[in-house]
């Protein structure tokens, strides 16, 4: 098959937690906004924003709420939002109706509106030579990034996406193998053989990855995140609601 | 600033809706595969699956799903599905509570990863000279998808990508001014200035573009779509909930 630089990129990602201390240049953070803008939006309503967070004492505070001070030092902080507020906007300037604008679907279609526009900001930075990781640990009290950002109703902080240039080289990290995640016509129930081959696999890379080894199968790693969250991470779904969001 | 080609792409894509009735190789649908399943996933727990729809009766049914005929001859057909029912699974193996699975956060990490994953197949299609197009249309009838693709609680389907040798190139299609959807610190309030410009602009791209020209501004489109939603997709809550999301 013919490889290219994009495909090699995107088959070779691993989240960077670890950055130098400097600055993006706005030349950079002009590039990785227009690829998250040209990115596809559902039904073409481009329901998502984005806030650079670079008050230094609004930095302090996430990397408090998502517990890593790097965001703090990495090169840059965007937080990606899901955003029907603007189209709210539109709809009161007309006099219009805007309930559907609170329904399941219209919820979804902002919450991957934002999702896909992220994506392709690592995508870009990696591209770029920058490392990125994303934050769903902004969700760890999403009520505060909510009153730190002043989002208004119909918006919600999605997660975070922290980028900067590189100073680790983390391994590749085993995925699932792709027989236990992609199916043809019909979805297939886990198999518990291939489950125990995948926790082999996680349990070797744990055990000889170049830093923070530990002894952990997949299983493990599954059933504790399974049974642990954060109080106000597992009370979101009144803060998605409060936000109007999957109300009817 | 330094371009590379995954720059370029990212921010050249347009989504493709014509494409020669030529089927992606197995090698080519692998490298999709294989670049989605890279992508990062919210505390590494992989919560999302992907069907290849390649049965012609089910490929039938996706085109008067989703009202576009191409899903039946593009070159392959990819549904994006949110999947906690893997990770219910290991729970129930090990007897383990797995309410949290069902809870805001975990429904929008599996929401988010699908979606995530999702992109990187789109990048990775242009990157080898395909076209896409992320279809929300599969939506108007969750439920059908559901039940033909049998899709167990907890899973739900987020969207289709069909991916093909383009047959149309049509043009870029302009976006939201930057300084409308990215703010610094703070969430900006739209500006009716900026929406007004914005409104000229998508108005010269529809009148002129090469094909399927019409008369419509940015806000006529939102405004339609705000007052019209099939009856089906307006219910999808009920269908989210049903599969066990946002339950708790």
């Amino acid at each position: 098959m013919s490889t290219n630089e994009t495909l090699h990129l995107l088959t070779h990602h691993r989240s960077i937690r670890h950055f130098k201390d400097q600055a993006l240049s706005n030349e950079t953070i002009q590039a990785l906004l227009q690829a998250a803008q040209r990115t596809s939006s559902s039904m073409f309503m481009q329901q998502f924003s984005i806030i650079s967070v670079t008050d230094p004492a609004l930095k302090k505070q996430f990397a408090e709420i998502t517990t890593y001070p790097f965001t703090q030092s990495n090169g840059h902080l965007f937080i990606m939002v899901a955003d029907q507020h603007r189209n709210a906007f539109i709809g009161q300037e007309a006099h219009e109706d805007t309930h559907l604008l609170h329904d399941g679907d219209r919820s979804l279609a902002a919450f991957d509106d934002a999702a896909l526009a992220g994506q392709s900001i690592v995508t870009a930075a990696e591209s770029m030579g920058l490392g990125a990781v994303i934050l769903g640990s902004i969700l760890n009290d999403a009520q505060q990034v909510i009153d730190l950002l002043h989002l208004p109703k119909l918006t919600f902080p999605i997660f975070g996406i922290a980028v900067g240039y590189p100073s680790e080289n983390p391994d590749l990290k085993p995925r699932l193998p792709l027989s236990s995640v992609h199916f043809e016509n019909h979805y297939q129930e886990p198999d518990p053989k291939e489950l125990d081959a995948y926790d082999q696999t996680i349990a070797a890379y744990y055990a000889k990855r170049s830093t923070n080894t530990r002894t952990e199968t997949y299983r493990h790693h599954i059933l504790h995140d399974m049974q642990v969250s954060p109080k106000k991470r597992s009370q979101i779904l009144t803060v998605l609601k409060n936000q109007g969001f999957f109300t009817n």
